[in-house]
């Protein structure tokens, strides 16, 4: 077998998985807020498919969930395994690393499918950090919560070294069985890192040093 | 006469309405904050249109208002009307339950034009919810307000019951002169009996049963 | 040289300087909120395409930044830039004015778009204004501050004038060479004797009038 014919069946399954991670995601903050669950439903959606969404908008595509019949239904059912656990169920690491592991696979899988549509390497890689991040930074704007791009730890700082190194190794025209693993591993394992040391980026030092009120 | 005679006409001159009461809905929010007129029309625009620009997005299809000359132009005298008159005018359940009839025939007519476009019939139903709700949770959070999504009041609901209504029926072969009255009718009546009877969903318990601090 | 010939290379470069000086406010904006340089890239990028990228989404066209592989790049340029120099060395005026220059040429140059896209002529005016205060609007939203949308002063109004303009213009058929610098002189000049002067809308009297708390 092609790597192509290993790889796609696998991807597709995944890419439902990584569906249902975000999704829950969406509906644990719809559920610690004390939300109906309509609500939830509307959350696991936003966020399983928000990121995937704005990405295929933007490079042209048709939407990835319009015409597959099971991604809006994934959400739901996700939303219905929420609404009926303990949401102790869900806050140990665990739901962490697999969000880690989800984030850094769509980066991969953003920036190469925005690279197959023709885009620019460099626009192909923010298509990348979009794909992973958008639908949390929808979550958290609807949710009025200080979204995932406002804090300092590496999350977004994660998905662009992932997609960076899948949209730069595909620019040099390296195989993608070589590039997406490669892209996915150093992704995950940045995000892993800043979950297990509490890593984070150093911040701007805004108007101090200009002894001015703003 | 066909059905569609019938229809077509009446629904072409419905949807205007519909904008325009939405586009009211924006306006008022807009006043009630002591807005100026410019925020006004925006407010007007986005609650007006939203929706379905967003919906038309998702499925491919031309976005309605902007070959359309008429619609802009209803938002902004809308706008206008909300601007030279007391907001008391409009504080009656009046426009309560036209905006629930505007969001049960959105809902209907966003799932019917999803599925003429070949989307799945489940994400075809969520298609029409987007359609009766986006345009006020754009609103709501420009506004810097709780949106209606993360209120427990039957809003959501009612549009998930006419769009769902409507995307099975369409689905099972059932013809569209029966299946849109149906579905609108109980979407209505639905949102009707929410404003009149102040019914609302259970919410989630959050993390209470966990002894444990959030 | 025809006026094209003349126009179209210096509106290139023109635009670059646009997205770069909308980029500074946004990188400027996560500066004094304290944040990273992922973040303050994030809102770089945001706020120099977010107008247009939502534009050409509406009127259809492809998204001007995919293909097109400076634009990202200059983004990121420019938050570097905000990044390396102290923040008071862009307090001064002379950003309020390059921010006054990009909005009135973006309004204008988004709704000649629009309009060659086949746009209604009034909806054409409204992607003028979505051009030049979207991007600003997406940064304030997610960076949970009140949206330029929602403050009395005269900015959005100032976009509408020069976007109002040229696609009244072009619309009674006058030449884009008449049409396009009196509209951005137009636009231009009531930003600037806002900030000047100091001038604003009046506000909605909201329901003050009405002997009601709200």
């Amino acid at each position: 077998m092609t790597p192509d014919q290993i790889l796609t069946p696998m991807l597709d399954w995944l890419d439902l998985v990584g569906v249902a991670v975000f999704a829950l995601t969406g509906a644990l903050v719809a559920a610690r807020l004390n939300q109906t669950f309509v609500t939830m439903a509307f959350f696991a959606l936003v966020t399983g498919v928000g990121g995937g969404t704005v990405r295929d908008l933007l490079i042209g595509a048709p939407v990835f969930w319009m015409q597959d019949p099971w991604v809006a239904p994934v959400c739901f059912a996700t939303a219905l395994l929420a609404w009926f656990t303990p949401p102790r169920w869900w806050e140990g690491d665990g739901l962490e690393y697999a969000d880690a592991m989800g984030l850094a696979s769509y980066a991969v899988l953003g920036s190469a499918k925005a690279f197959a549509y023709g885009v620019a390497p460099i626009p192909a890689a923010v298509m990348g950090v979009v794909t992973g991040c958008v639908g949390g930074i929808i979550r958290d704007v609807v949710a009025n919560r200080p979204s995932i791009i406002m804090r300092p730890e590496l999350y977004v700082t994660a998905a662009a070294l992932a997609a960076g190194l899948c949209a730069t190794g595909l620019a040099l025209g390296f195989d993608r069985a070589l590039v997406w693993p490669v892209a996915v591993v150093a992704g995950f394992g940045l995000r892993a890192a800043a979950i297990r040391f509490g890593l984070s980026l150093p911040s701007h030092s805004g108007a101090e040093g200009d002894l001015r009120d703003d």
